[in-house]
């Protein structure tokens, strides 16, 4: 069995994978917040909807210090599930990859560092005003991109923000794609009516229908997207015209794909999406639906991660379609794998992650 | 005449040169701010001691933008003397050294990425409360400076503070160093009666007496230091490990050594001084006679800058003792040099300055 899915056209992905192989890259975590993650129903990433302000900032303090510092307790919902940053730190924890948090909008701050890029946390997009000043958090991310890039042979960007694939939905349909049935959730059951009803609010709030802002990037994001968005598409473009960019996520991720795409259509030659299996296979979404709307050309590669033989009940639960993606977990595997240096395997990063598990449901004891 | 002056141990220069020639770094200016500037008479970087909270801020944006965006005007004195970054801008503009901005803690933020490490703007030291958090803020930066240093052959690191040379003399003083008629200041006349009024008010403040706080790094930093302080210290104690550092800055620097020899005088070794010949032939103050009670091993680098056959006066009026040095500007012009990259030297780097003066005043026309 393979560690890396891929998809997509072969000579595409082979001329990608030659160009990361053996390397190692910076992989940098753009956090946001939008009020629409408060929506009830909408989200998984946090037990309650006034929670999803702080999984962002838990996520990484989970990651930098083995434990949440803006929270009490650890970062698992009721039911022992935790956080697709568990996967993300057996990765950095096995390996020599660096790590930065760049922040695209939050309201609770990480106790750590991070790259600030002038946003806030974003608004309920059902009202159509859901970034107030995206073109300032994309230049600065932009220029923090091209100081970045002359750092490293390559990125990998992952984001954490409840919500996130609600606010892409909202961009992608504002730009004229057809991803509705397309795009996936950390919910086992997508609630996807619930979407549609949040993203007509906000084009009805906004007089406009599918396809106008087509080519209206920034508008797209300003009324129907997240605070995340703008940085991660301003450190891209800022990186992309002279290194390669793995993107790490799930469907949320196609939308910056299209951003991308109606900002400078070059750079996605240098651009691969970077996901996990349970994204890949998931039945109930469509990532590649809406890549081939985009550009049909661009890489999947996905983590053949395979939690069925987990010790326990909450990781076995990423295989009945409980969160996914999330916190860069499908490209960082990826990408480490290639890089080879710290030869690690699926079978490897399991392993860590099995163990990361045990540590945390430690502490409950 | 060469370029590069250099003041110290012969083998430990050529060694640290060794390390760093042919090689390109990574740039970080490391900001503050402390109400000790806003003290009438104590500092040059800015027209009015209000002022002093904007200088850091519209530094960063004339390096990036070549102009100010948060002050209206250009980064000039009354008197037409420039920011000191008008050196360290040209270094980039000529250059591909790759530079990001690191927050100690301020007032006025940049239009610009930056980096945050959790603190805010100093109080002034002469209450003997100068700094809130400046473990938190030396935490963040040293796990910042663990990943950066994973990226980079090595760094330079500057600042931009107003008062920091007062902030310094007090960190100095408190851990027992004899640096009172040795600290530098951007003023022609040095305001030293004013800066040990300031300082020993705040210890009195403390009941303490110099050298008290010999043993204890924050402590000094928390009374009598600023925030730029810890924020630099950690990403230091975060690199030097690892890579080599130069710490490019005048006299204000010394502080930053001492409190590094009190953490882990181990990595002493991997650091060197890069200044200007401004601050190395000043009379008013010693740098090396400072450096000498820390480590006389630690190599300095001089930049070997003369303004004299400027077009200009607002240039020239360094050559008279204005500024001296700032926003790394002495240890970026070393550091450009030495890489060789760039195939620069003195000449080159003095013609680019000169050139961007003639730009800046041509705005007021």
């Amino acid at each position: 069995m393979q560690d890396i899915i891929k998809i997509g056209y072969k000579d595409k992905i082979e001329d990608f994978i030659l160009k990361i192989r053996d390397k190692i890259p910076l992989f940098i975590c753009i956090l946001g917040n939008t009020e629409t993650a408060k929506i009830p129903g909408i989200s998984a990433a946090g037990a309650n909807s006034e929670i999803t302000d702080y999984t962002p900032a838990a996520d990484m303090e989970y990651i930098l210090y083995n434990e949440c510092r803006c929270i009490e307790g650890i970062p698992l919902t009721p039911n022992g599930i935790p956080t697709p940053a568990i996967i993300t730190k057996a990765v950095l924890d096995l390996s020599d990859i660096p790590f930065l948090i760049g922040i695209g909008g939050i309201n609770v701050y990480p106790n750590a560092p991070y790259i600030k890029f002038g946003g806030k946390g974003g608004n309920n997009i059902s009202n159509g005003n859901a970034v107030d000043n995206p073109i300032e958090i994309f230049e600065n991310a932009r220029i923090f991109g091209n100081s970045i890039s002359k750092l490293t042979d390559y990125i990998v960007v992952g984001e954490s923000i409840a919500g996130g694939t609600t606010t892409a939905l909202g961009v992608l349909t504002a730009m004229g794609y057809n991803a509705m049935n397309k795009i996936s959730s950390s919910l086992k059951i997508n609630p996807i009516k619930l979407k549609k009803k949040i993203i007509n609010e906000g084009f009805k709030k906004k007089n406009l229908i599918k396809g106008d802002l087509k080519n209206k990037p920034f508008k797209a994001i300003e009324f129907f997207g997240d605070p995340m968005q703008p940085a991660l598409l301003g450190l891209i473009i800022g990186v992309a015209k002279e290194k390669p960019v793995l993107l790490a996520g799930g469907t949320q991720m196609t939308a910056i794909l299209a951003l991308i795409k109606s900002i400078n259509s070059e750079i996605l030659k240098n651009i691969a999406i970077g996901t996990t299996r349970w994204i890949l296979s998931d039945k109930e979404s469509d990532i590649k639906g809406i890549i081939d709307q985009i550009n049909p050309k661009i890489p999947i590669l996905g983590a053949n991660l395979n939690f069925s033989g987990m010790n326990y009940d909450g990781l076995k639960a990423y295989e009945q379609g409980a969160v996914k993606e999330g916190v860069g977990a499908g490209g960082i595997v990826v990408s480490s794998i290639l890089s080879k240096i710290n030869q690690l395997n699926i079978k490897k990063i399991q392993k860590k992650i099995n163990n990361n598990y045990h540590n945390l449901i430690k502490k409950l004891l």
